[in-house]
């Protein structure tokens, strides 16, 4: 019954909120339910993920963010993840590898190959059963997504930064669809720009097919 | 005349206070020298080394340990090491990749392989032109640095903790041989019982020859 399921999506995307209530579905159906994020997780993962919230004080290089983000991975596998899926859990994880290939890859340019490769090692070949995609236009994502990123990103107020803000998350947006599309059976594409409701009853039917609830 | 010299060995094996040595030698001869050290090195760096010497507080894998330790170094080498290299600076540091490779290798038995490729990744190829290993007893080792770690390293009092540490140091140290026997051009081993003055001797002397002062 252990089954592994990501939540991926630009900021704003809606992701967190269906995460909630799909683990609220699951254990009123009695199923044991882990819900869990990364960058945090972990003790660990969320020291790492503080430095990087709190990156305005000093630069962070594209590859030493992209190691810290794995070394929270790791962390998040090894002492979370894993032993949940082995003791029959679902898991609901807000985010994993495959953000790593759209932010860094698709957005900071970093090598495909050496994101791979990472997170293999990071995850000790740990792959996620299934992973719903939320996709929404990034001005959208962005604008619902504003109250949550003023302090934590640095996030630059001038014409100029604010298109190179747009540029970036379109470019993970593409990302994600690409991701999307080299596996269709894992993933599912959602549109989220559909109702909660009504996105939230999609999940849960899904969910339920797969689980065999 | 840009040179990049690490400075290698065990807790208490002398090296910190050598580099120092080397470095008044070198500027007292007029060259232009940077000091560093890993962890550490740069912001990011420190609070990488924060994590890590607060690790009481929560437990951190091996493998997440090791990925710690590569995004502190993948900042250290592309802001600090190279740019410093780039202008001509002799950079001394203490510790670099093999110190990855004798404490996480070696020591945590994390596979050599992975940590060469991690390595690789963190440091874009970038290899120290010589490497100091300052050799010494690792009991010794241990009893100079015991003053220096009892904040940090969460090291256990009891018998049989303090015995799988020297198991752990020793392993350490003959890691660390092994890597000189295998570089014998970029190695050189010194006796760190050897007396302070005495040592130093020999180090300015090599430096000297390396680069032609």
């Amino acid at each position: 019954m252990a089954c592994f399921i990501t939540f991926e999506g630009v900021e704003g995307s809606g992701k967190t909120t269906q995460i909630g209530m799909a683990a609220d579905h699951l254990r009123q159906c009695g199923l044991p339910c882990l819900v869990t994020e990364e960058p945090g997780g972990t003790p660990l993962g969320r020291r790492i993920r503080d430095i990087l919230l709190n990156r305005h004080s000093f630069a962070i290089t594209a590859l030493s963010e992209l190691l810290l983000f794995q070394a929270s991975r790791c962390q998040h596998v090894e002492t979370v993840i894993r032993p949940a899926l082995e003791s029959g859990s679902i898991v609901l994880c807000d985010r994993f590898t495959d953000a790593t290939l759209a932010y860094q890859g698709f957005g900071r340019g970093i090598s495909m190959e050496r994101i791979h490769r990472l997170n293999e090692i990071a995850t000790a070949s740990l792959k996620p059963d299934k992973t719903f995609l939320f996709d929404v236009p990034v001005e959208l994502g962005l604008s619902r997504a504003s109250h949550r990123m003023d302090m934590q990103r640095d996030l630059p107020r001038e014409d100029r930064f604010e298109k190179e803000a747009l540029a970036f998350h379109q470019q993970v947006r593409e990302g994600y669809l690409f991701l999307a599309e080299k596996e269709p059976d894992r993933f599912i594409v959602l549109d989220g720009t559909r109702e909660i409701g009504d996105l939230q009853q999609e999940i849960r039917h899904r969910l339920n097919s797969w689980i065999g609830g």
